[in-house]
């Protein structure tokens, strides 16, 4: 069972109150391709550009990432520079070139059209579904967006929103795209648009799954020590599609609710550092121990 | 087993997005009281004035809650006013009136010093240890406090807090108190100052508990409608001492973490109506259906 992932591999450029890295390997694609990676192979469309180093290419591979389906087009790699405040919960984007990923068609080797788990990263829309278009028989589709799609781009979202199962938004953008404050109320109406769950992101308060038939609460892993959240989200993207992509029945509610446990555990390797630099070097026996530890914070 | 709780009984008026109500009984105590009563008998130690309503004082008996310690003094009812924005997580203060309460000087009952549970609310700690000098073996004491402590009675309150089991803080507080950004950092070096127990409450993201030993994340309940979040604080309190003090021993680690969910709860009951309408109509019964429901939230 192999897993497919469209989204950006990126150099990030992060300040925060812990310190701060400069062209360092980013993207959401790089994020849940390291988390996912613990579970299944995991086959990355994305494009970088002629300056993308090599080592970054070959740390990927060393972690078991296929590769083979990533473009390198003439130009320069996607860049991102933001910054952190004192608390770790406002970024502000200093900095995007879009660059190479300006142009980006995702074209799928025909191989990896048979895959059957997928994760739509937060790019358009319109790339969202023509990633779809490509995969024959896709079996659990997971689908990121933010408020810029929601805003911009509504009606391609929603086109794409109809053919996906399960839906990442935060707070924000559930709110922004039901029209409704509540959250239970705005998770509803996005369940009317197609998906059978949307995954609400908490940031340091771990994240909420909303089904037409359950809710499941599961807090952040708890951590001493926070050096850089960009990445988190698709981290724990990873770690959801990842596990579901290893269970009999991906919309099992207790499938689910392992995925999102496993999820916040990889959302938890990468705030430890910048960049890919815990992520990368997480083992499955680690990832099994928070998860212990997961399980034991919630019990009463 | 009896709960001696210390705080207010106030006229209080509320402002939020779904309404607002007008001098309606509200105060620390009174929420307290009204959640903790489902567990064993609450006497409460405050002052109101002689325009405080027998309505209130019937209403709060009627419920079980022993008055005998509540003071009528000559003057006004102690009325907080304020209101809350959109998101229901920012609140404004627009008016408070001490009124009788600024010179309350509370004073047990000889036989309400055999009370071995007890909270403090969130008064002057000069008060709080001076209800503590009049309870000859307590038990099990919970204090509550506020910046406005924290940074203006420093000392007071940390003479106070070596002398109790447990506190409750919100993040900003507990940031205030130990000077440490990181929360589990900032627990600490609040445990280092007497509590054997840090009670984070993280309003509509729930509560965590930090020992030395262990970590506990519960979430809020899941509510469709939330009309005021006054009180949630002291209902969520009222719960946790209510359940501690029918356990056999009130430190055990499991004893806490089923407190914590008694106390959100109860919380979840306080904020679903304006003042104590709902919290007071809510049975045994209902309590236990949510705290079932509660732990199917969190299972995985």
């Amino acid at each position: 069972m192999s897993i497919l992932v469209v989204g950006s591999v990126a150099l990030d450029s992060v300040r925060t109150p812990m310190g701060e890295a400069k062209d360092a390997l980013g993207g959401s694609a790089s994020y849940f391709a390291a988390a996912a990676r613990h579970f299944n192979r995991v086959v990355v469309v994305a494009v970088v550009g002629e300056d993308f180093p090599v080592a970054h290419m070959k740390m990927l591979e060393g972690l078991g990432v296929d590769l083979t389906s990533l473009e390198r087009a003439k130009g320069a790699t996607f860049r991102w520079a933001g910054e952190y405040e004192q608390d770790l919960n406002t970024r502000r984007t200093l900095d995007t070139q879009l660059n190479v990923f300006a142009d980006f068609k995702p074209r799928l080797r025909p191989e990896h059209g048979e895959i059957e788990f997928v994760f739509l990263a937060n790019i358009h829309p319109e790339l969202q579904s023509g990633v779809l278009d490509q995969v024959k028989q896709p079996r659990y589709v997971v689908l990121d967006t933010m408020n810029y799609w929601i805003q911009g781009s509504r009606k391609a979202l929603e086109t794409t929103l109809a053919r996906v199962d399960a839906v990442l938004l935060n707070d924000e953008e559930a709110r922004l795209l039901s029209g409704h404050s509540n959250i239970y109320h705005a998770a509803k109406a996005v369940l009317d648009m197609g998906p059978s769950l949307v995954v609400v992101k908490k940031g340091e308060h771990g994240a909420v799954l909303i089904a037409r038939d359950f809710v499941f609460v599961v807090p952040a892993f708890p951590l001493e020590s926070v050096s850089d959240p960009t990445g988190a989200g698709d981290a724990f993207a990873g770690g959801f599609v990842g596990h579901l992509s290893t269970c009999a029945d991906p919309r099992d509610q207790n499938a689910l609710r392992a995925a999102a446990a496993h999820g916040v555990v990889c959302a938890s390797f990468a705030v430890e550092s910048f960049s890919l630099n815990r992520l990368a070097t997480a083992t499955r026996p680690e990832i099994d121990r928070r998860l212990v530890a997961l399980r034991d914070l919630v019990r009463f």
